[in-house]
């Protein structure tokens, strides 16, 4: 589904936002100024693709109204629920298999990490809709296609959740350097969601209050922590060879 | 120890073969001509910062010359080779286990790969000097400090680097998604070189064929390929679990 901003000012306002866009469409020799400038400067730090067009394509028979050179396609899908992921976990009839990701910031760490969880038979992600980053074309891109096929929730509060899920049954296994068990030492066969800070931060005290477990990943050199989406493929890999060596 | 660039061509020319510039100094008020734009966009892409100073300072007593308001500083890192990571797991005292990446181009890549390399006691790392990423600026920010730690090799030809190894009783582990065994059914307590394709088209036929084992990461999902530096952390992880159990 795709819906279509136009003209100058909304278009710089949900690039601004960042609203999910997917392309901008410009009219050829359109007069630039301020505001056209400043939506070139953050599409292109956006990653997001420029078509020039001539303006009797943006015409389009009047459907676009006064568009003064611009417009914008974003593609809106379809906002999932928690429960929706629930339902995923019982459609497959296997065990839940969740990733959160509490705080990250990334587009690159986000595809990186839906990549991951497609590979490894997750049945879905969790984000925070709030000062975190969404499904913005360049984390479509890291996730090479994945984005497609692994379902993304965002959720306004990750403690709450936490929460739900806990509820309904899942463990909650905590990713923190503090953490006292080794993540090979996690059973991940059972009902699990999978908690990942961001980078630096880690885990907000909240969430890690909340977790069934704390694990930690093992490291040996002098620096303290890992890539987030390295930390994720880590254990994202022991829980599916877990999951699929008892198959 | 750091070498110094002077003068708008030769920073230009530094920048455009991608020498690993760390910083550039720029007069204040100097007047801009295309080459100082072209410096700043290039030097912007490749996140070098650039500090204003005076032009007292750059004069600096004559040191730098006829430095037309511009100063680059590199660092220069002694070159390593492959004898000198062979005397590092000697001195370590531990069977050899090396990463190389077979032509891999993105710096983030890179320096993701050395920072898990690090965190899993890997003795150095290996690249391609030609049509490869070097330790650029990203890769080294990317890296998180861990370049410090790593040694990383340039080599001019994989294939011969590999032979040479193997001539020395390491063994050549290929990652490879059409690998017949599995990842987690290779022996990592032995001398051990990983070898990671590049993103797309995998490790090279030569290469490929000089291997003593090629391995796959299974996938479930529809997806076929995983990302570089995660496709490094989980096998580099397997390794590293193996090694420290055994101790």
């Amino acid at each position: 589904m795709t819906e279509v901003i136009v003209g100058r000012n909304a278009v710089l306002e949900a690039l601004r936002a960042d609203h999910p866009i997917e392309r901008i469409s410009l009219e050829e020799g359109v007069k630039v100024d301020v505001r056209l400038d400043e939506i070139v400067r953050l599409a292109r730090m956006k990653d997001i693709s420029i078509e020039y067009v001539s303006r009797h394509t943006l015409d389009a028979g009047g459907r676009y109204g006064a568009h003064q050179g611009i417009v914008a396609f974003t593609s809106s899908r379809p906002s999932l629920t928690v429960t929706d992921l629930l339902a995923v976990s019982t459609r497959e009839n296997e065990p839940a298999f969740y990733v959160i990701l509490d705080g990250v910031e990334d587009p690159h760490n986000l595809g990186a990490v839906i990549r991951t969880a497609e590979a490894t038979g997750a049945h879905g992600v969790i984000t925070r809709s709030k000062r975190a980053v969404g499904l913005t074309p360049a984390a479509v891109k890291a996730a090479a296609g994945a984005a497609e096929y692994v379902p993304l929730v965002q959720v306004p509060n990750i403690s709450q959740t936490v929460e739900l899920l806990k509820k309904k049954g899942v463990w909650i296994v905590g990713i923190d350097i503090a953490g006292k068990d080794d993540y090979t030492d996690i059973d991940y066969t059972l009902p699990t969601a999978i908690v990942i800070g961001a980078e630096g931060a880690g885990i907000s005290s909240l969430v890690r209050s909340k977790c069934d477990f704390l694990a930690s990943i093992p490291m040996r050199g002098k620096i303290t922590s890992l890539n987030t989406s390295v930390a994720a493929a880590v254990v994202l890999y022991e829980a599916f060879k877990q999951r699929t060596s008892k198959h």
